[in-house]
């Protein structure tokens, strides 16, 4: 049903083939502490605009199982092979339920890139985890790792962390991805499918 | 982020403004028969490109709930007014739980577009339903109104219904929503999103 108009497009993006990477964003449902466990949306997309996969899992609130099902659906999928980065929302899912990047990194070999909004507040956070948990060390010591970037937009700055890929191949990453404002497709599609479920209709954002 | 050719493309691209139209995409859950609900996921895109809202209910498994349950879905999403037509892979969700879309296009004002990959059997489907069900008539009423156009693609044909708007305008709605094979975007990511969320890994072709 194409157009010589579709041709001459195809033509002139022919850049746009370095779109075409396969990314993984993962992001959990919204929840209440009165739930035990949250879903997690995985989804697979070429560069920022073609859905390839949609992944599930649930991890509990609060708990410690993040990094193990996070690592598992990275090397379950049948994506695995094509995966050029993984990038999540923050570095925890499920309320205080830490992703060990690294560790998924040196299990799966698919590199991580974090992205936040907000500077995360690492005094505040610390004083969250002595308060609510036994084991707030070990929590902390995982939350800590690596070194938290900012990195300018068009827009407000968003703060990235990255491992098994230089925070320039990070960028790239972010850039090629995002369409519109300055969350990549990836988590911003994962967010929507993983509140769209849980909620009824999605809102917000990622 | 944008460089100098982000622009260009812009400009090059205006055009594309048409294919910024909303469009609702419907579909269900995998299930067996021994599940009595199936999910049904709608996605509401622009065009056939960028993921706006996803939406989640359900439908009883070969019950007679689903006409209500779209109806609701589209009547009661924010998008509702932006939106330019429903699309449905077939017409029926959860098994023979038949959408009436003439129903759906005279209470919601919304058009609606049904796409199948083949031609339905319909002898095969009287059979069926006087097989399974009490209410066959019933059944048979909603599902076998409306003419059923043959639209040819690059690769095979589909089988498509329409109310509301002309088949032209149905054709053309298909065209822009359609990225790769046959099946327009958001009635293939609403699939997507289906199994993922039901299987754990997304699989197969609307």
């Amino acid at each position: 049903m194409r157009e010589w108009k579709d041709y001459l497009y195809i033509f002139l993006f022919c850049d746009i083939v370095k779109k075409q990477i396969r990314l993984l964003g993962i992001d959990d449902s919204p929840f209440t502490f009165n739930e035990k466990y949250v879903n997690i949306i995985g989804v697979v997309m070429r560069g920022g605009s073609y859905l390839e996969c949609v992944l599930r899992d649930q991890v509990s609130v609060d708990g410690d199982d993040a990094t193990f099902v996070c690592k598992n659906m990275i090397k379950d999928t049948r994506h695995k092979k094509q995966l050029k980065a993984v990038l999540f929302d923050g570095v925890a899912l499920g309320g205080f339920n830490v992703v060990d990047i690294e560790e998924i990194y040196n299990e799966t070999g698919v590199p991580v890139v974090t992205i936040t909004r907000d500077k995360p507040d690492m005094k505040k956070i610390k004083k969250a985890l002595q308060k609510n948990f036994n084991d707030w060390k070990r929590r902390w010591n995982v939350l800590s790792k690596g070194e938290i970037h900012e990195v300018k937009t068009s827009y407000n700055p968003i703060y990235v962390k990255c491992v098994g890929l230089s925070i320039e191949e990070a960028k790239e990453i972010i850039k090629l991805s995002t369409i519109r404002g300055v969350i990549p497709e990836p988590i911003r599609v994962a967010h929507l499918i993983a509140s769209g479920i849980t909620r009824g209709e999605s809102y917000g954002k990622a």
